[in-house]
């Protein structure tokens, strides 16, 4: 199996079971090893008492997005933190992108950039997370 | 209208529109200006594909008591950004009880942490939220 | 006056009176609006008790680079926070390079990224800060 | 040795080799193991192209006060990443206190809170550290 074969796999395993993820009807793409997209729309549910999409929504977007790249190698590896910077409100209806990309790997640990975007491109908010691998695996290899 | 009942008008004024929170079921008391506790139960569906409580939910938490911390002083007010460790992973059927407090405030900015425990008392995440106001007024005193 | 010249304007007036940066020998360009570069050899006296660079002037080196970034569009500028993730360590002769760029700006605040790498190329630490413009003028421009 | 002596003993060694903080006259203590304190006097020339604390320099007080809390457990341990927030300037001859507390440890990680204080008793950062052991000893016990 080649390094985006079992990318694959890594990615299909956990989104099988990932009970967070498809409630919330988030597509995810993997496309190698630390690296991966996470897709949502904005629902009327997602909103907060000042009537735009709840930080935690968009949170939750950015971190699925992390998870997915991180796993990506095939090592059940967690996220140990991570910060993110609001740059602009999401409105209902509002189709988020967020794309994840590796920007270090070393022993255990890791750091991600993850960028969210509107359907009209522009910057919605950056995350940075850090992950932690147990060092088992995801998937069973032949 | 003391700064008690101030707080606990901002508080209801939120709720009360707050589609995200309610739907969540996350309880929220304003204690007073700066103070916000929020309570959640972790269900089936709040769990990822490594079975334990996606840290999008966590975050949730801790963002709804720190949103609600700081908009406690009538001034309409978003977060700007924040960053979470997660320290122990929360299960199903898991109680988690977060509780904000704020470290300072100058201006339009204003800095807040919150504490997640679970149901034994155990710390599961540290939150740290950067906030800022509009200086909008959030609800009308006579 | 145009933008680049401002930028320059704005960098040469503010290391003029830059004791810190100056007593380390760090050397600082500013290539445009939001875009900035700060250099740095590590001396023996930067070294901590595990004897590598102490986080401390790693972090600096950073927040030059960052804050000469967020002050090139002539707003006297501070930093409101920051947070690094530290990759490698740094040693005794080593010569690190910082490259800030701006992620976003809009109204006060603005965020900022940096990357540190050191002579072989190698990511030694990743930097984001986040600014707030005082909306002064840092250079009379005629 | 108690965990007291143990802490102390700690401290000794690394503050001995540590010239970082022993050219910035960097006074530490270490009350126990997790617990640290650092004081540092703002010299003129920590001062930036603003008239103020670089912030680097603040930072850096923070990181030793976590530096010495987070290796009083005799593991050899790093600071793998850190956040700051700046609430206040630090003007030249400003005398800053820094603590540092233990929030969690588990494995190989911590996380640290550092609070920094001027002569009046006010804050002037907030910071926060994580930390990564390598589980070799730092001291030789007998």
């Amino acid at each position: 199996m080649d390094e985006g074969e079992l990318a694959q796999r890594c990615r299909d395993t956990m989104y099988e079971a990932d009970a967070a993820v498809r409630s919330l009807d988030i597509a995810v793409e993997v496309s190698g090893p630390g690296r991966a997209e996470a897709r949502m729309v904005i629902r009327p549910e997602m909103l907060n008492g000042h009537d735009v999409c709840h930080g935690g929504y968009l949170f939750m977007l950015a971190d699925t997005a992390f998870a997915y790249a991180c796993n990506a190698c095939n090592e059940v590896t967690f996220a140990a933190g991570a910060a993110i910077e609001f740059l602009r409100p999401a409105k209902a209806g509002d189709r988020i992108l967020a794309i994840a990309t590796e920007r270090h790997r070393g022993g255990r640990t890791g750091t991600y950039d993850v960028t969210l975007t509107n359907q009209e491109g522009a910057d919605v908010a950056l995350f940075r997370g850090r992950s932690y691998s147990t060092r088992a695996p995801l998937v069973w290899q032949k």
